[in-house]
């Protein structure tokens, strides 16, 4: 008896199923056309990502849909061109769902998502919709992006893998700037495998052969932060609890980061400065459609002198030589993810203190899921390597993924989802 | 008896009779709308710019306008917003007279433009319109950008000043991307001075004190480069002739730069691999419609692998490491900006092998006119500084421009133009 094949209509099918079913609570898409994803299945080629559905943050150019930043100053901002990100992943056979919510230009007025594990809870931003539809099973890859914390405080809120490359791995045409001394692009996926399958694609203008080969790191180095005693609870004990499960097989050292306790700092400043440029349009005639958050910012931006700012940016050099230095191949940092549990819609999209340090630094992260807080909701850890050590870290996050704890599938799991790849 | 004051308007009606005068001839511009122009002077406010007037290079988002790239690909994209650059120069004071010619997508494939020195010639890419309208003196700035050469050669080709700062110091938000890891936003003016006052208004949200003060500087290091020997004779003779006016009151060295044969070569080799990826979603689904000296270098880009492209990353690196230990404090490099004399319009827009290094190396260059060739045609040379050392480098230009020879007027020089300034 043979295998009946599974044709890309029979993926668009089941991805528009899932997005029936969950979107009507989930809120995770500002837009998705069942008859553009259908006519996408009809040209699709196939691929390494054949079969896997990919949800495109709302910042980033897909073709046929608007792009608008989550801002109503985009309104109908109809776009023909895809982004270069989106190109490589069509090419390789993925099918896009359509536009996932992000907050305003990808800094902090949230939009509608909620989090799969508990609906009265944030799913973390900025790239809120992609890392909410992925937990939920809606989609397979996540487009999202980081400039502070907008990857990888998603991932930890909603219990999924968070990969932001080093800056630069992945191309960045079509993508709004917010800061560009820090924007990256990144995935957000279920899985350590997927997101390596995703690398493969992203990391040039050819799908390179896959090689991911989970492996042991060869040490452990536990990165406390100079924001130790903003983490609460839940995030302390996620972190020693993933110290001691790795800790069985590896060594594990602590690191002194009192030589970093200003990069957070560092981060604000030229985020503010390069954030007053780069959105210097709207912040001219638009003003009256902006959040008092990003006004906030902008403003700031607007009050630093370029002498300030290029001395900001020296020092961060000048940090990112500094950890270069205490950074041996073979070695992987665990550092918290976020501050705690997803808080509340009403209380915005959480703080993102414990990843400024590790944006300003470039450095490559992968979120991993698995463990849960007080409120049994996930409580991510993140693992870090050196600067264009993403293959290898993607290796090491592999191995550390099969000895942590399986998260429960959320309550806004697509019951509807065929395992049909 | 009181000075009459110039308003904005009467800067905007010279403005536009420059245009009418020269544009049947110049072909400098892709779009010009009077209306608009008039518009912008009545809610222009006044600033360190007012009364200067920019050309827009047409990869750069002027709201109002189409952004056309160079290609029919972008026939009719109509853009809502401006770059960030724009409402910089706007804020300040500056009037934007429309969209200037761009070789296709900032490559080869070149526009109508013709050179104001001699309509036969070329007068360089990608940067064409500004070079020539600033040359032919209907606008004071022109917006330019380099990825190889885009803005060095058509500076010297056209007898004007070429700013191209160090990498990153002006804001992309709303250019067009070619190859990320190069490209670079500047100016093209008729004397440093007005650069440095852009760089002013350009370096940061809110325009910063204009701290020009030409200035000598403590030494000259002549750069031959590994490509000497592709220079033409009137090139030899234009860097050489600089070297003795300059030499006459600052110290000149010759620096060996054997050790940088290979930039060239590395240049070519990341620019392929990232334009692959930029322009990924036009050569995928609008491929007939690209020249084949773009497709070209997709073609090369998708043939490149992620470990040779990284490789090849870590010795540009390593060589802007190199050449930085080789600049002290108060040098300044004399380096050729152009093979020869601006060619004739049959034979494309020129090699860019004379600034491929430098952009490479990531450093402030600024080209100098007033020395000619053979033919009586504008020959530039470059003078570099240090990643950075951009301030320094406008001032010692500012001392280097006041040692040259003064160019004639081109031919095609706006007989209209008013120094109403």
């Amino acid at each position: 008896m043979t295998q009946p094949q599974i044709t890309q209509q029979d993926h668009a099918a089941a991805l528009i199923r899932r997005l029936e079913t969950c979107e009507p609570s989930l809120k995770a898409f500002t837009a998705y056309d069942p008859v553009r994803i259908r006519a996408d299945a009809d040209s699709a080629g196939s691929g390494p990502l054949s079969g896997l559905s990919v949800g495109v943050k709302d910042i980033i150019d897909l073709g046929g849909y608007v792009t608008g930043h989550g801002s109503p100053i985009y309104d109908g901002n109809y776009t023909r061109t895809d982004a270069a990100c989106v190109t490589q992943l069509r090419n390789a056979g993925a099918l896009c769902a359509g536009k996932t919510v992000t907050t305003e230009f990808a800094f902090f007025r949230p939009g509608p998502t909620v989090n799969p594990h508990a609906t009265a809870r944030t799913p973390g931003g900025s790239s809120s919709g992609s890392a909410a539809a992925v937990a939920a099973g809606v989609i397979d890859i996540g487009l999202a992006s980081q400039t502070a914390a907008s990857l990888t405080r998603p991932a930890s809120y909603c219990g999924v893998v968070g990969f932001k490359p080093s800056y630069g791995r992945y191309a960045a045409a079509g993508v709004k700037s917010l800061a560009p001394s820090f924007d990256t692009l990144g995935t957000i996926t279920r899985d350590v495998a997927t997101a390596a399958l995703a690398d493969a694609v992203l990391k040039g203008p050819v799908a390179a052969p896959v090689a991911f080969t989970p492996e042991k790191p060869e040490r452990i180095l536990l990165c406390l932060t100079p924001h130790w005693n903003e983490a609460e609870e839940c995030t302390r004990n996620a972190v020693e609890k993933a110290a001691t499960l790795l800790g069985e097989k590896v060594p594990v050292a602590e690191l002194d980061m009192r030589a970093f306790k200003d990069a957070a700092t560092l981060h604000v400043t030229i985020m503010s400065y390069e954030a007053s440029q780069a959105l210097g349009w709207e912040y001219t005639h638009k003003r009256d459609q902006l959040s008092q958050q990003i006004t906030g910012l902008l403003d700031a931006g607007q009050k630093i002198s370029y002498a300030a700012y290029r001395a900001a940016l020296e020092q961060a050099h000048a940090l990112r030589e500094a950890l270069s230095a205490l950074i041996t191949p073979g070695t992987v940092l665990l550092a918290p993810a976020a501050p705690g549990e997803a808080p509340l819609m009403t209380e915005g999209t959480g703080s993102p203190i414990f990843s400024r340090l590790w944006t300003l630094l470039r450095l490559p992260t992968v979120t991993l899921p698995g463990l849960t807080g007080v409120k049994g909701l996930p409580v991510g850890v993140q693992l870090l390597a050196g600067l264009g050590e993403d293959a290898e870290l993607l290796n090491y996050s592999g191995w550390a993924e099969t000895l942590l704890p399986r998260l429960p599938k959320p309550g806004l799991y697509a019951a509807c989802r065929e395992e049909i790849r």
